[in-house]
């Protein structure tokens, strides 16, 4: 552990990791659905432990070569706390962010691919904005959003040493069940997810209310975690 | 570990932890009953697994600022043991069950607001009294109280060093099912759940009796933890 | 760990144990086939977390006190190997076992006052044994508890340092599932389940079979172990 | 550890790990349909959680005698980078398979007898093939089996020390819902459930697609493994 990983196989580690992530989200989500006989419940059981079973496996691999982010709102937290393991540059974090987004596409395709649906179509799976007659509905999925986001943010930068990956993977599996939107607490899985027609799919008329209410609960969720810290820090 | 952490930042941690563990229950709650399609066994393993989690997360992220006690019982015990952190005395311990009974409230309230609920509503989900007739109904979920409150503590006290968050939430998965009343095995979580009407709702006017029972069974499980116990004690 | 545990609290953890194993695995089997409308499966799931959480939590927190047996055949075992942690005596092997079958009693007694069912009543599930017309059935449940029984010595046997709680937990789960009984393999489990008239329990007149299967089930399973030992062993 | 465990020693390990593990797959298969009132989605959950927990007890507690492949790409794979523990030679790595493919074909039997079904019977369960008009359908399983065991592989040679048995079980736990296939990942595992006609089954006609599929999944993955290692690597 001398000498960090060299950028391009930190790029590479956070294009295959969330690819691998959206792939278990999105693909579990098609099987659910389809083998479930309409109990949702069961659905949402099976879409939870495939997700927490594959966020544990990537970030124990993938977290030694960059961290294992996959997800912008943490690679910008993680770059505004001069963290990131090669160069914590604007570049860096943009090339991080721009992994993420082009490998949470190709692994919605490649979900799609097993289940021989059309590699990239869109969702329609609204979840919240402005209705026919102009009424705003879905609040709860946006307070839902900053929820989940906070609360990630909150595991990750408290975790004891060694244990984010186990608890990040369990904070997701209950953060499905607690919150109204099941939890997608990350840009990139947005991004993925509008490209699934499943009950794991988010329509993109609503994308941009999640990354916003997702980017507030960062921010919630990194203050919480500082007033609790018992380092004297000047943020 | 050389300094305790200052009362303030434990009392934030104790009411931190217990919102967001009410929070995970009563919107695990919420969520499978609406979508488990009438089948209550598909809703209360959802309603285990997310508070397994939960539970662990919480354990293991707070427990090193404030002993992640949430439960007025635990912090009766510790504080009758001298092993709270910062200053075993009355106000501390006073002040812990304050910040984790209101903290269990605002749990409640965040779950109801992400599902578009009430606020504030009261559950109807009786679990033991006095009926129409002045029958007393319900004594099989005291029993189970003081089961699962016992339990609860025995684990607490038996745990081996540094094992306690996943043996924690281990017990209450386990209890939630084998116990009658699926394991509340806390007032601060009665507190909570008074304002859910949900299966995993209670009814103000059961609380008191599940309150006791709890204080009965934690009295119990402290018995039995000491009868094993290898060192001589003299409480 | 300078000194053995004095066998009086030996006697009375092997007691707590198995009661509470038990209570585990019936309560669960009772509040499990209440609520799963009819789904067997979503039951047998229940059942299943329940009882995996329950071994977990008991392995880990009784084991320092007496090595966690809770099962006559691991008792008559661990006493042939000389590896009981007290005395590795006749007679304490007996008062293990006795403790054990005690215990499991208790257990059951107490999962079914919880529900509000008579204490002990016993149960009508058949599994195996010659029916009205002298034709000897269940051949099937009689191999699953070789099988059940063998793997469950063999993994004790085989449990790198420290692992057996999670282990032992983990082993009982997939059993529960892959062998046509649902993995008993412990005559102390028998015991309690012929308590219960659910789908966890045992009819009497099957349980001598059980037994005996068990039996065999152990003697497979600590040859198989001894035969991949690395130690030159002479029984 | 001084020396390596001798080579008839590591023969019957593979052969009882690949044992166990079909017969704790397709018991639970088996267990799993006749029990889940027609829900395939209860069904698969019963299937992973039993083929999690016994993947995590196998490579944990045979790991240290043989390595726990229990797959003849693993062993491929193995044997091409020169980590077989014992001797790291052509007629070990074909006695690793040829016990490997018996063991299979034993746990297939054994769970069909404790089930009271023919030991040897054949799945009628097509994944892919040429369908009666000559029309080529399943491709979709192919891209699954590809991903599957590209996963697979990845996921050992990037395993920390010491966590590749809850890995690799995770692992399989997330791909039994987010591949097509359910994620066979093992010409082992193809070679026993050719003998099981249950959901968990595959067909004879669709086996050899499974293993090319398996084949070039496997070399895909050991590639991605070595472009992210940290090793200079000349294969």
């Amino acid at each position: 552990m001398s000498e960090p990983t060299p950028l391009p196989k930190q790029l590479l580690a956070e294009f295959t990791g969330t690819a691998a992530l959206l792939c278990a989200v999105i693909g579990s989500g098609i099987m659910a659905q389809r083998i479930s006989a309409g109990n949702d419940g069961v659905a949402l059981l099976a879409n939870t432990l495939a997700t927490v079973f594959a966020l544990y496996v990537l970030i124990e691999s993938l977290g030694p070569v960059c961290g294992a982010h996959f997800n912008p709102l943490v690679t910008l937290v993680m770059w505004s706390k001069g963290q990131m393991t090669h160069a914590n540059s604007a570049r860096a974090a943009t090339l991080f962010i721009a992994s993420q987004l082009s490998g949470a596409v190709a692994g919605a395709a490649l979900a799609n691919a097993m289940f021989e649906l059309p590699l990239l179509h869109f969702s329609h799976h609204l979840r919240g904005g402005w209705d026919a007659v102009g009424q705003f509905t879905g609040w709860g999925q946006w307070v839902a959003e900053v929820v989940a986001t906070g609360g990630l943010l909150f595991t990750i930068l408290r975790a004891p040493e060694g244990k984010a990956p186990a608890l990040v993977a369990c904070y997701i599996g209950a953060a499905y069940w607690f919150t109204a939107s099941t939890s997608f607490a990350n840009p990139a899985a947005v991004m993925g997810r509008m490209f699934s027609d499943t009950f794991a799919g988010i329509a993109p008329a609503s994308a941009i209310g999640f990354v916003l209410a997702q980017t507030v609960g960062a921010a919630l969720g990194v203050a919480l975690a500082q007033a609790l810290s018992s380092k004297k820090t000047s943020v």
